[in-house]
């Protein structure tokens, strides 16, 4: 197997840590990197807070291939990504011209005011994500991917960003359900897994429409050994079923 | 004001990485913890990997006063929680008496199967977390509460130890709602916040039904700032409406 390829992903945003708002975004991009067979090894929500900005981007800029951030690009005094990123990164922040000159498409002349303008400060060094719902742009720093957090827009600017990943095999799954319960598989799964080192086997016990059940998800890059353990998933469960 | 208690939420779930399943707890504790009056200062989305969980906890035990854990606490070979967690605190994971009773009480005897009887081994020393749903228990150890991940269960656990948490003074919110831009009051909002250090103040837009428009919502423990915090900001609007 080749290189794994891993993401972090970095949700700016009080109002998620508050209960105001509920994520999408995490779920939105999740499902992008596993079309692009780029592992999330780990998302982090934190404050719209300088320091705390900088130093998760540190910690994860280690640790993993890309970053992605959603939040706090827009044009008010709590947005204050941009400016934390070129901190992080040790560049300096400054008014991008063609971000100015879309925004001043947009806008018109009259309408770009200093808090719009706000909004085409990009660290020095920055490729731009665009912005096709509202222009004011993402942009990309090293590995880090800053997007916006309004989730229409955050899902474009991961669409634009997602087609330019290096990723890995990509990571395929089979789900296979049945209304046994976890604590009846438990046993013959754990054997399964053992048998099967390079697929990843997980259960997901739901409860819908009066029944209970569990979803046994299988997941690997190695498409013969999903099949064959996926295989025998669907015999141990026509197995106990039938007893 | 007094201590501002501050918590953490690490969600343990491959699912939720893979984008298979969309996070529903975050929200939930997120908004428990402000009824408690208690900051929650940081989330993250680790997988079920050991080292993670440990070094994870490890990590938060120093920043936060609580840390909330959802995930992991099932009866199959993927639900690694609780060894891990006493790993991190370095205890034995031992059967509890009152858990086993509890799930012989509600299996029987002959349906106390193996895979379900590791939902008894707790880290010695925890405190169990009732659950009025399927039974099997979550616990405390010291500061760190270990929950379920289905939201049902992990919703009534949270809402038991949401009771017992020592708080600080109870964050209010007030919200201003009105249709203009995030640019057009930017500049103004600026300059409220400057005047009121004490008061949270932050803007989030919306799209809805065809119209563009932001919620700017204020926060703090200290009514009487809110208040006329709130009040400034009406007036703004106002005066920008009417201009």
């Amino acid at each position: 197997m080749g290189k794994q390829y891993t993401a972090a992903m970095i949700v700016i945003g009080n109002e998620i840590l508050s209960g105001r708002t509920q994520d999408l975004n995490i779920n939105y991009v999740a499902k992008k990197l596993v079309e692009c067979g780029v592992v999330l090894a780990e998302v982090r929500i934190i404050p719209d807070v300088e320091s705390v900005i900088i130093s998760t981007i540190g910690e994860l800029y280690e640790k993993v291939d890309y970053i992605f951030t959603s939040g706090g690009i827009g044009p008010t005094h709590d947005d204050i990504t941009a400016a934390s990123v070129a901190k992080a990164f040790d560049v300096v922040l400054e008014e991008h011209p063609e971000a100015r000159s879309l925004l001043l498409e947009h806008y018109g002349e009259n309408d770009l005011s200093a808090a719009r303008l706000r909004m085409a400060r990009i660290p020095v060094g920055a490729e731009l994500i665009p912005n096709p719902v509202s222009v004011a742009p993402g942009f990309i720093i090293e590995n880090t991917h800053v997007m916006a957090g309004v989730p229409r827009i955050m899902q474009a600017m991961m669409d634009h960003v997602a087609c330019t990943l290096k990723g890995g095999a990509v990571i395929q799954s089979h789900t296979v359900s049945c209304t046994l319960t976890e604590s009846v598989i438990a046993k013959e799964l754990t054997a399964i897994q053992d048998d099967w080192k390079h697929v990843d086997i997980g259960s997901y016990p739901y409860f819908k429409d009066g029944v209970l059940g569990v979803n046994i998800v299988l997941r690997s890059s190695v498409e013969s050994d999903l099949v064959q353990a996926a295989g025998d998933v669907s015999d141990m469960v026509e197995g106990l079923i039938g007893t």
